[in-house]
């Protein structure tokens, strides 16, 4: 496509209809989703996970009313009435038991009155201000994934969800441009904002025994630690999880500015 | 005194006279509030790391403008327009580079226009719904304080505040219990909300190797995540920073229900 897609809803829109097959670099300045769709009786204990674990689980919307997949709140997130969670990412996973089973262009079929929806923030809109700062992380430059390592540090756990652990992304640096990096990330609080860690040192508080040994792969990308806190609990969870295909997220109408007025409606 | 104070603006109203030496079981049902005041340069600092730690660090509320003392923001957490963030907490520490260096009956003039203050929720909340479940915490039984450790979770930093971890408070209960003590735990959200751990893998997740030996004495009690953040980051800190005295809390007009109401002003 020639142009650039600069409208949320209009990138929506072709997401909708499968005319969009990766939302990197699309509508530049609205911040991207992750999803994950749970039924209805493990949706309270999976909203307390998120809230008592924002910086690896950051909840941007979920749906307003449990089998309802055309509101999302808080409104701010999605100001358009002709939404649908079922229909406006560009691809979706089916898991059963913590499995991925099937990967399909839309959840019409398989969403029910039982399911609950929920949007969580992603790296892309931190990253694009790195770029902007001149600071643009190395992975893209060479059109690789960013490295992700299983830390030691536990999501603290509700409900249901128990046995998990963050999943951290690393970003190299030179030493003397991290107080930069964590000035520039920190504005993006709801989508993971600075680093945890940084420097050996930091590594080795993670837990981190050797940066050049990511413990994801190529299939892996972000919204990885809200999925393995799902996939550590799956002996606990009956039915059907739906989540997002990696690359292939939500753009929503927050922008950065929206999330870091102080005085929107919680979530 | 003979009578229960059940009304919280009565109950500010007694420990701004210093009438309250000790505020807890005071007004119940009211959730109690620890303080901490800084120099405003490192309250935005200190107001990320409240909202990346919300577990270990939970946040009721916080003065509206800089220097004035007696707006809180959100204005559900005190109602009355008769307040005074200086007086009403029974008593208050002066630190000076993170060392404890004078208490004091009130701040007013210790309290200056450049001064933050920021209230943190406090476990007295949870113990009492625990104690009406019949399930009593050990240490009001035994009339001693609560065990804390200092954990191996490191406190997710945020600008000047490196370095700090999470510490813990431990209460003892059967193995059968665990499972009641979580569910009756977990709506209070914003009091610390359910157990990070539990039993001796537990324990032993959170890098504490004797549960007999805890880490603090009789001189500590809640609050004390934001506090060792606070000292962990003396170095990078100027002037005074205040907070209240251990046991005298601030009282408000935050109920449980208040806080587990999904649609309140984001803090």
């Amino acid at each position: 496509m020639g142009s650039i897609i600069s409208d949320s809803q209009e990138a929506r829109l072709l997401c909708r209809r499968n005319q969009l097959t990766n939302t990197a670099g699309v509508a530049p300045g609205y911040l991207q989703a992750n999803l994950l769709v749970l039924p209805a009786k493990y949706a309270a204990d999976f909203h307390d996970l998120c809230l008592r674990n924002p910086v690896p689980c950051p909840l941007l919307g979920v749906t307003a009313v449990a089998g309802d997949p055309k509101s999302i709140r808080p409104a701010q997130c999605i100001q358009s009435k002709d939404f649908d969670i079922r229909t406006d990412f560009p691809r979706y996973r089916v898991y059963s038991s913590g499995t991925h089973i099937d990967s399909r262009c839309d959840l019409l079929e398989a969403w029910t009155d039982d399911h609950v929806g929920f949007l969580i923030g992603c790296s892309f809109s931190f990253e694009d201000a790195l770029t902007a700062a001149g600071l643009p992380p190395r992975h893209q430059k060479t059109g690789t994934i960013v490295a992700m390592y299983r830390s030691n540090i536990p999501l603290l756990p509700a409900g249901v969800f128990t046995g998990g652990y963050c999943i951290v992304s690393m970003r190299p640096y030179l030493p003397e441009q991290i107080e930069s990096v964590r000035q520039i990330t920190r504005l993006y609080r709801s989508t993971h904002g600075e680093p945890v860690a940084w420097g050996w040192d930091g590594a080795m508080q993670l837990g981190i025994s050797d940066v050049g040994k990511p413990d994801f792969g190529e299939a892996q990308a972000c919204g990885v630690t809200p999925q393995m806190a799902v996939e550590a609990a799956s002996n606990k969870i009956d039915g059907l999880v739906f989540a997002h295909e990696p690359g292939h997220m939500l753009i929503t109408d927050w922008t950065s500015e929206d999330l870091n007025s102080l005085k929107h409606e919680s979530i």
